[in-house]
């Protein structure tokens, strides 16, 4: 049973080890720059943690935590282009630091790497299927990013629609990393299910949390400036529920709240937040990230290992859910 | 034996099965358009002639085929946005007719489903050396496109580091699917060395066959404007060649040409010209090619095979190397 520290420190070791030293240098730069912004390194963290759940040779799923987190990367790079974004963790974004072309090229190679990795795992009986698993969920980041896309153009969206979206754009990457990690690790296939399920509820909670604390975070704390989604008109689950359950003359209200040029940014936020507190939509946010939060520790609770062993995974979980940043 | 008809068909055939129909539309639309735009299917058709030479269950190769074809599309999705190209094929470039978010993302999902089809591939004594060839041969591709973009905005530009490019851009794919393709076929090691060898130097011949036709392709035959290179300041083999062995005087002449705005095409294609006949550069582009050429039909036919079953590879190759358009 090892908490974070120590896996932290195992997996930074590893992707300094692995780190892409190679030629054009204008390809593997934005590659490093990336790798190098840091960020919580949860999905390898949390692959690492799935695998000692059933087995206690580390360094066997180092790979692929570190073809997970390569996985990540890309994605955030091609997104960030998609989106516009200036920065990602207070850093010019790749596209801005080095162009739109390096951004595209550097993400590319990003992806051929991952499977790289894959590769070296050294688990052969179940590589087929980790790969296998492994296709399926970067064609469902694909399709969750693609989904987020067309949300913004579209008048209604409805709830069970933003859930699917957020599943495969945030659930399904930790749930597949996991899931591979307990592959590795040779664990029943129950198990390894079970897993599965464990993270995928728990990225969807993860996913209602950012969405809370992006409206509701406290400014001392939160690292990005508190409203960001509501001045971006993002569809997130307290617009869609709100617009569910106003009446319909504040659900219009609220429609026209959002596609008003900002000219006063603040006074958009305190309305939108005026409407969302009128229904408690914060309450019925925490209420249903809470069903996603007993979901996954029900089949977490469920994985045929000792109890003791599932704690790191259930501090883990629990820290991510109670964050304030 | 079989000649190309009979492969193009089977090819076309496991195409249209596998066009990939999913939801989001936005996403697998460019995916399907880029895919129908057609082209030689050189790469998958030399695919499935390597796998022939040693193995008569064609159906076999058929993924791997596919997904060669499927990684060279996304490359020149990639690719026409890095280049800004607003024409493919005489249509529309993807990120012309869909955005360039959609070209990004369709891109993407493509490189995913490469390897969705390279683990389709039943092979799978050699399945592991297959998917690390791939990725080889991919991250090649990545960093030809790379040195590709730097040689833009390079003063100057050796003709080793010309050919590193250019073997890595366009003949890496052609000769790691055909290695693929032998592998397929369980081929022994050596004889499948000796196709990524053959294939390697085609690949770089029919590079230098076009860099040849775009200065001195028959204008009635060749699909685009002759003298596209020139304009665009491409520092082809040509360029290179002229760079190196002109005296002094008129090289400076030739870097004024090229670095001109073009206010008169035709002046400007004319005047490059004239340099090129005073050194005889077509010619020697020739020879280079030839040398190329023969490395490639040496490495043919040291295949340990009966010679008849190297009849269509020998022919598709001749064909290539001596087309006009």
């Amino acid at each position: 049973m090892t908490t974070i520290e120590p896996l932290l420190k195992l997996f930074t070791t590893y992707l300094k080890e692995n780190k892409l030293d190679r030629s054009p240098e204008e390809l593997y730069a934005p590659v490093n720059y990336i790798m190098d912004l840091g960020g919580k390194r949860m999905r390898p963290i949390m692959l690492l943690m799935a695998y000692e759940l059933f087995d206690q040779q580390i360094e066997e799923a180092l790979p692929a935590a570190y073809a997970v987190e390569l996985f990540h990367n890309f994605s955030l790079v091609h997104d960030d282009i998609m989106d516009e974004a200036p920065l990602r963790r207070g850093k010019p974004t790749v596209h801005n630091q080095f162009g739109l072309n390096n951004g595209i090229l550097s993400g590319d190679v990003m992806l051929i790497y991952v499977y790289d990795y894959l590769m070296k795992i050294k688990q052969t009986k179940n590589l087929t299927e980790i790969i296998s698993l492994f296709n399926e969920t970067a064609i469902r980041v694909c399709e969750g990013q693609q989904m987020d896309m067309n949300f913004e153009t579209r008048e209604m969206v409805r709830i069970e629609e933003y859930i699917q979206m957020i599943s495969y754009k945030t659930a399904a990457l930790l749930a597949g990393g996991m899931k591979i990690g307990a592959l590795i690790a040779d664990a029943e296939k129950s198990d390894a299910d079970l897993i599965y399920e464990f993270a995928w509820n728990i990225g969807i909670a993860f996913q209602l949390q950012d969405d809370i604390l992006d409206t509701y975070g406290d400014p001392e704390k939160f690292g990005k400036k508190v409203g960001g989604d509501i001045v971006q008109n993002k569809k997130t689950y307290l617009v869609l529920k709100a617009m569910e359950i106003a009446d319909p003359d504040t659900a219009a209200q609220l429609v026209d709240l959002l596609r008003k040029p900002t000219t006063n940014e603040n006074e958009k936020i305190l309305g939108v937040k005026g409407i969302f507190d009128k229904y408690n939509i914060r309450q019925e946010a925490e209420k249903l990230k809470e069903i996603y939060q007993s979901k996954a520790f029900e089949a977490l609770k469920a994985i045929n290992v000792e109890t003791s062993k599932k704690l790191p995974l259930e501090n883990i979980a629990k820290d991510l859910l109670s964050r304030e940043v």
